[in-house]
């Protein structure tokens, strides 16, 4: 008897989606050329990672948990690899170190602790946009693991154009309008306005106010993705949209994954937003995703935690601390890439071939514009060909951004990033003239 | 100005639920009534969390990618802390288990490693229920996390009827003609075979080839979940569905939460059916599952898989080794609360009140009917004034199991039964007659 088969197409349409891909290819394609130099991943430098010590992190939590928590060894052992609560366990020192390096003041029970920033974006979508009549405003480009989630929850996006500038607000009020024209509501809005992954977008102060006043007037949410937001130069940050937030209009997405480290899956969504129920009684909107969260993942591990918790305690409870040195790294690699792209990718080339670049004061990526279609057939002709990778961006938009790709600076030493980028001169070289150029080709 | 207040109704409906309620009711309720008994955790025994050992696991597992795989410090690092794929790590040593274990012989690459068993679910009812024509077949009653992640998902249900005696064959034809009566199909049916929660069913074999009959006739998929399939007695377990499957019909859901602890949030799915593509290309179903799985958590801490990879490697290889000892105390357990509830709730009693209760061959729960309706209500009666917890079963049903409670013996010793029953047999001593009694009582 042979083995049912199954169509793809009967299955969840987001599975045919080529963005999907996008995650799995940035995690698997170093595997792939090994010896080619990868500006491809969004990772962390493996610096970083040479003198981790998780069984010290737990322990130093374990301290925590006897001397200023008071539990006795089996309660410990019980917080730790028993079930625990779905809004996490170190909601009081992540709440901490919000005070601490944000000046945003929460109850800890209004931060749910989540498997990595990724799920906190599924709970707060799932929550939020519960039917056909919701859509939700996200930034074009966009980071692909957001409207990826969007896919896979069948939930309505309408694009809103990011640029280096800031953010399309006309367009804002355009799709609200839109929305409402169509019997819908923009419930929320994606953004990241720190070092936006791929934009490199820095959101202004008065952009930053301006986002809140409209959100305010038009109704919606605002979904924060603080991911990048670390690597701003010390003492250089602009003030979070969360701590400028006097309505509670911001949900605020954070990660451990680029400031401790990817491997412990933790992540945390600020939610303090008041809900009314039914019978007149208020909740908080972490409540909520507390309740989704048990029907996704139950709660996120205990030891992991454990080990970001020790991590804070480790570091004054500063989030930012534990971030610091790392920061500095990808500040210098940043600063690095551009000017070896300016070394060794000369004015000549550029304007033969409308070769560009944006120049990001912050995070991990730039951004480049190729006078050809870039997608997975040409980052394999790159790798083969002349050993250098980096990330095609037309999944990171709605539609279009085909002739761009993404350079990422944080995985790679300053020698690499040379040669990376002396071997992607080469392969820019051998790039046909494009639509600035002479001949357009067809790929 | 005063924050943003949200209407429960316009989120999630779901999260409106009572059903929702069931999973953060089982976790948080020992902390309120500290003195309490308590019949209502699912949880596995404290006992077996006091040896355990996390960082000597994972030290075994690291000694294994060193010796076996023959990877560098580096490697090993870049696997344990860095972001990794999604289908996971441990897949390998999962396939030789499966093999070893229940003879199930699968590629590693079907397997995808996932944050406990709830997200194996959550995967397999997105990608297989995709739309308003997908009916998911469940067992009524049926374990609240699935059912849950059917709400969250909205996608529709079916309820089959299950007893102890097995499932209602009969109900799983008629839903199958009424979907299509209604231009929908049953994509897939959820089952746990082997001593489910809350029922405690065991399926018998000729029950289990007429399951995979049916599904073979009627075109739909069964996802078998085997989290209390290890409380057999050894060698007195009857093939597993994936076992007797000869057509691939069959996903199978594992938890390490039970046979090896919680705190790690390991689960996994073996999903080996084949998809075809648009192409003609085929696929592998986990392949579609490790997509969804990247836009929902992206990949399971690798740490945590490490950490159950080092218990394979510590055990055999094998699953089964490792919950061997878990499994012949949980089997004493509810040996000794079967007799413990003959000795203290006299026949008498019983037959007074409409008392009785199932006694199940195996897994961690026993049912019991009381004379009145069992909610929140009066379980927090019960702790008050008897200091003796359970849970209330209506949440395990689609619609029903008002005066049904679920007894668990996992997270007790043989005393703390024996008290725990004293203690219920005056809670219910205390109770009203219902109606098999004298006085339907409102409450």
């Amino acid at each position: 008897m042979s083995g049912v088969r199954l169509e793809r197409r009967d299955l969840l349409a987001a599975v045919r989606d080529p963005a999907l891909d996008a995650i799995n290819f940035l995690n698997e394609i170093i595997d792939r050329y090994p010896d080619a130099i990868s500006f491809a991943p969004g990772a962390p430098f493996g610096g970083f990672i040479e003198n981790i010590d998780v069984s010290r992190y737990i322990e130093r939590y374990i301290d925590y948990l006897g001397k200023a928590q008071g539990l006795n060894a089996a309660q410990i052992r019980r917080r730790l690899y028993q079930y625990g609560p779905s809004r996490g366990i170190i909601n009081g020192l992540l709440a901490e170190a919000l005070r601490i390096d944000e000046d945003i003041t929460v109850a800890p029970e209004s931060i749910v602790v989540t498997v990595g920033a990724q799920e906190a974006m599924v709970l707060a979508l799932r929550t939020l946009c519960p039917g056909p009549d919701s859509v939700l405003a996200v930034t074009d480009p966009c980071f692909a693991g957001l409207t990826g989630a969007a896919k896979v929850l069948g939930i309505e996006t309408a694009a809103i154009a990011e640029s280096d500038a800031g953010i399309d607000f006309a367009a804002i009020e355009v799709a609200c309008r839109h929305a409402r024209a169509h019997g819908k509501r923009i419930k929320a809005m994606y953004v990241a306005p720190d070092y936006s992954n791929p934009t490199g977008m820095l959101l202004d102060l008065q952009g930053r106010r301006r986002l809140l006043e409209l959100a305010a007037r038009e109704d919606f949410l605002i979904l924060e993705d603080n991911t990048y937001r670390f690597t701003a130069a010390h003492g250089g940050t602009l003030p979070s949209l969360k701590a400028l937030d006097r309505q509670e209009r911001v949900l605020y997405i954070g990660t451990c994954a680029k400031n401790c480290m990817p491997g412990l899956r933790v992540g945390y969504v600020v939610a303090d937003q008041k809900v009314v129920d039914e019978q007149g009684k208020m909740r908080l909107l972490a409540d909520e995703l507390s309740l989704v969260k048990s029907m996704v993942t139950v709660n996120t591990s205990p030891l992991c935690q454990a080990a970001v918790g020790g991590l804070l305690l480790e570091h004054g409870g500063s989030l930012s601390a534990i971030g610091r040195e790392k920061a500095a790294f990808y500040r210098r690699n940043l600063a690095h890439l551009l000017d070896a792209l300016e070394r060794h990718v000369p004015l000549r080339m550029r304007e033969a071939r409308g070769i560009s670049w944006n120049r990001p004061g912050g995070g991990f990526f730039v951004r480049m514009t190729l006078p050809v279609p870039a997608d997975f057939a040409l980052v394999h002709q790159s790798a083969r060909e002349f050993g250098v990778l980096w990330t095609p961006m037309r999944n990171f938009y709605q539609d279009g951004g085909n002739r761009e790709i993404r350079l990422s600076c944080s995985y790679l030493t300053e020698d690499e990033i040379d040669e990376g980028t002396r071997r992607l001169s080469g392969f820019l070289e051998s790039l046909p003239f494009g639509e600035a150029g002479l001949v357009p080709q067809q790929r």
